[in-house]
């Protein structure tokens, strides 16, 4: 398994649920965000966390400037993160940084301001078995994988997802109930990288699962920004003559 | 639903399991392609068929330079398929003819060569219940459809489907032994458009199925060519100076 | 060339450089969107305008439920376009209006909004030649084009463009100056169909241009919405049992 | 600049030109390919050549099993290329191995295979001014450069480029007469990456360009193979019932 030990990664999380619903809480007694920090510190990246109830939700300019790749998952209070603390992700973003999307966060405020649509779909709370089959398996995120892997028990999402058509699709899932889903999606906005990846219910045990680990893992090494020198906008002078 | 009267197509079959398997002649007694013809004639194309023990496969200079639109069904005898006339059917879509492979013709030396990849795929006859999502929503060959469509009984094809990425994915189908696959790929190689469909097994009913017709008749209207003066290609004076 | 004569098009114009500017109001004086309107009415389609001072901006909710495309131009005033209307204007388009984005119109909210990028770019206004090559030939919006054509006389606007990668790219400009520029880039978003199209400096004569005219014509028949059944979204049962 | 010290390195040349024409030697006195693997072995990948005219090309499958990425140089030769030898490099490339095909192999048996389009485009030997655009600055390959690089005389490739729309096109070139070429792009083919890049004819020092020697080194790091178990494919029973 790839991994790059020089990424700085900042897990943001909303730490809600994980306060207040002890179906939540059983499998991450400490949040989300700490088992997620666990597994990436782990594969050697340096990780701080961030969440929805620290000033300027944890992410501060500084915090965003020494960020290289920031995960974000949130649910029940997305209208609670703040428009500026939005546009200075978007910022980053844009400017490099990269961004794994987990699960709910597909109806975030950074998420939807990144891909221009409702990012709406189905859901159905029903313990559904979820077999993710990979269907770009030359993609660095997929590196090690088999067909598929499976996760005994998720929450559906089901297709129509309202995204742009990914610049790269990794995975596919099949559910039980009759259900597909783009759950891998890759996109390039600006200099910065963004993967969604689809599993992550709060109330199921799937991020201590080994696989989606691998994934996540895999997924920071893959959004890590390209080095560049700035690039230049505006009005500009013309070229030619050029020198020969 | 769209069509385009003015539009001319082929309907290509390899015509040997409908002579040789009551299974399926009892669905195609006058073999698939007299099905296909039928509803694409209905739709108001002016439509001729082909098949594989006819001279020249029925694919004929002549035939080919008078088809706007070709379709293609095989299975048993894609080996017995002409490099000759493959060559000449590739030339036709280069230059702007349109092609939908049908089913089994995922394994035609037309589309293995279109591709550049083995085409290969997971499979089984079991009947499986298909119910085939759309993922492209605004994409003509999806007008009118809902979010999904089923068909009872078919083969199943299954990830991974050794294609490169297509330019537009429509369709992904859920099987309920267990699988996922992309069932309709569109892509553009040199001046004509491609569309891959899925559904089609020989010993069932599909191409009776009215979405399924649908479809396909959505997809010869998609495939049509875009008029454009010839191309230049080779050696080429600089354009500078040019007039101002 | 092709045209949807059913179609019903709203020209939309920000109206002011030709109110202020003699350079401008020269080529048009009655503004950019009455040659707009002039062409596109004479290729068929019902066509109505409207412009920035008009009350809603003229885009009220009954004017775009009874419109299937929109087109853009905008430059010096992109902040007094209200996001309320913008907003609307960006429901519709998900639900399905199609959308041309003319010129400087990158730099509009609308574009920002549905692409999540800066939409920046480099400009120069030293009335470059500017050489349009198509690099789709087989796709509607190039119909009946050759290899490229030329506008004598035009802004240069350069890479980086920082949108997202089209969908489609039909169109690279190269410019006298030296640059290059993706200058016709199609994208899908929601259910609505997306052109952007880069010629059009407000002080040059370049929609009096034939083929700019055709290109924006066969644009407009591209982007016209595709019918279909409702989509759902949300809380959804489980489809197993399926009947059979 | 990365560069993954790991890999196996394969450079590829016809190896003719440089035998016969004092215009090539005098740039390439022992070859391109000594002028490719040295720059790249300074990069730290392991790298071996092969040419033409030694046995089986230089390719045998002792050679492609230990190769991971492999670059293709050529252009008076391509019809002496066997087509056994072509089968060889396609079905490793689909299994994995990484492919650079440089300049003028855009004609080759290889690439067009790959491809399946006829991979045609113009040219003109007289030393245009070529500059190569980014046009998808967080891609690896572009990884370091500026807005643009610039090789003062170059011979000129011009759209109309008759390959597949790219996965992702990185560079954009313009040149001095009046032309536009992708002059970048990177495709997936089965479980293999490829990355076609333009410059190089075999009369001008082009792969003395430092700037086009980090490219290309860029290019093999980003075409490694990705590790993964292996696919199966063909007769598969259904995964339902699944265990829970």
């Amino acid at each position: 398994m790839t991994s790059n030990t020089n990424l700085r990664v900042t897990v943001w999380n909303e730490y809600r649920h994980e306060r207040n619903d002890e179906r939540v809480s059983k499998h991450y007694p400490e949040g989300i965000h700490a088992v997620l920090a666990d597994f990436l510190s782990k594969a050697g990246y340096s990780v701080r966390t961030a969440t929805l109830d620290e000033p300027e939700h944890g992410l501060t300019e500084e915090v965003l400037n020494n960020t290289d790749v920031l995960t974000w998952w949130g649910h029940m209070a997305h209208g609670e993160v703040s428009d500026e603390i939005v546009e200075r992700v978007h910022k980053r973003v844009l400017d490099g940084m990269g961004l794994i999307v987990l699960h709910s966060g597909h109806f975030s405020k950074i998420f939807r301001k990144l891909m221009g649509t409702t990012c709406d779909l189905k859901w159905r709370e029903s313990n559904d078995h979820e077999r993710i089959w990979v269907v770009a398996p030359d993609h660095p995120i997929a590196e090690g994988l088999g067909d598929y892997f499976e996760i005994d028990d998720e929450e559906m999402y089901g297709e129509h997802f309202d995204i742009p058509a990914p610049d790269t699709l990794v995975f596919v899932s099949w559910f039980s109930g009759g259900e597909v889903f783009r759950s891998g999606c890759c996109y390039s906005r600006g200099r910065g990288k963004i993967f969604y990846f689809r599993p992550g219910h709060e109330t199921l045990p799937t991020y201590h699962h080994p696989i989606v680990q691998q994934v996540i893992t895999q997924g920071v090494s893959w959004a890590a920004p390209t080095p560049r020198k700035p690039r230049t906008f505006g009005n500009t002078p013309a070229l030619e003559p050029y020198k020969k």
